[in-house]
């Protein structure tokens, strides 16, 4: 048993690539998201209804993989599923597919419902959760944590004031602005000769506007394997992990 | 006599918006680019072609106007013309309307070719603007300059560092980062409060990754209308200027 499945197709624009022509990990998150939104808009689960219940959708954890990065001009599909859900959390799979097929990206992502007053989660609504036929399940996933740095030394760091236009109906950072804080943190020589696989990220505090956020990236490469491992921080709290695997380019 | 006109429908991305659920004006500059590019790219002068030859397009002024800003969600229709040229400039029309026809934005760009090793404009190449049909004539236009600031210390100021992916295929900033440096120096109140109904935007100097900018933004408000002054300026120069009327919401 599983959710209503939704398919989209999206050509990627140019102001979704970077200098590589290639989509960002940010942008690509956001071209799936936009997926999950259409499904909802179509079920009549609307940012304004759930807003209107005095609720907003927050992500948790996203969980990445990366076959080839779309690249600019390119037509993809993008298939998202609302699988399965508990009293606190919503699990969504997404698949960005290739014209022919291919798959190039898949996530899965954790939802939650955060009351807009307490900002705190709550529990979900069956109205909210109904119109996508997920199924219900006691069980609660435990997926990987990202891995974490051995310090708060660790690393190099950038630090970023939050703009207004990275603030979202939730009146918080939305969860893809973290992506550019993170790859940014990453010098321009690693980000231009190596291509992202995998990337496990996880949101633990809102990041408000006025903040200002430090991001601290440390690269861990051997002869076996190059990873990343990132944390972003306000001046109190850590609010968000991530660890990513990457290949080295041809 | 005029050039080829192009025309493109567009659904407004929830990422092309900002809280207010319309589109943010860095955004509106994107999605009129995108009309452009697609218009390049189907008469063969696509940015391979272009950087091939050593060269790159560039913009040195856009005059914007904006009846209603798109809103998330809406589908509105992109027109562009490049209307005419002479020996360095390149003058092209955008315009923006709803599904029902209503013009909701139009703006009036300057193009210039950089030869990409000196970083100097370079001579418009016959072979690079005759697919346009545009007109050729002598006359340099006289578009009307940006406001400036009275002195370095009017307004208030926000510093920006150049992230990896402001960077684009010209390897400089691109000219739609600018607004977001510009309009995020205005309070949040203000932005809020108030809708951009015009903006004047003239870039003078490149800003390369690694720079820092100083974004300075001046609100001069009185019974008759309410303006903003903008500049964008590196350790050594004054890259950006621009002005904005605005009308205050109801």
């Amino acid at each position: 048993m599983s959710g209503k499945k939704y398919s989209e197709e999206h050509k990627i624009l140019f102001y979704e690539t970077d200098c590589t022509r290639r989509v960002t990990v940010g942008m690509l998150v956001n071209i799936m998201m936009l997926a999950s939104q259409d499904q909802s808009n179509e079920l009549g689960v609307t940012v304004k209804k759930v807003k209107g219940l005095g609720l907003g959708w927050v992500i948790t954890q996203h969980l990445i993989e990366i076959k080839r990065m779309p690249q600019i001009y390119e037509k993809v599909n993008v298939i998202t599923e609302a699988a399965s859900y508990n009293r606190y959390f919503c699990y969504r799979d997404f698949w960005i597919k290739s014209e022919n097929g291919e798959e190039l990206a898949k996530m899965h992502s954790v939802f939650v419902l955060m009351d807009q007053n307490k900002r705190k989660i709550a529990r979900i609504l069956p109205e909210l959760i109904e119109p996508y036929s997920s199924e219900y399940t006691k069980k609660i996933e435990r997926l990987p944590e990202p891995e974490k740095l051995s310090s708060d030394e660790q690393g190099r760091t950038k630090n970023y004031q939050v703009r207004f236009m990275d603030i979202d109906s939730n009146e918080h950072v939305n969860n893809v602005h973290y992506f550019d804080w993170m790859m940014d943190a990453l010098p321009s020589n690693f980000l231009l000769n190596h291509s992202l696989k995998k990337m496990n990220i996880k949101y633990k505090q809102e990041v408000h506007y006025g903040d200002t956020v430090e991001s601290r990236a440390y690269i861990d490469e051997n002869d076996q394997e190059i990873k990343t491992v990132h944390q972003i921080k306000t001046e109190q709290d850590l609010c968000c992990t991530a660890s990513c695997e990457w290949l080295k380019n041809n």
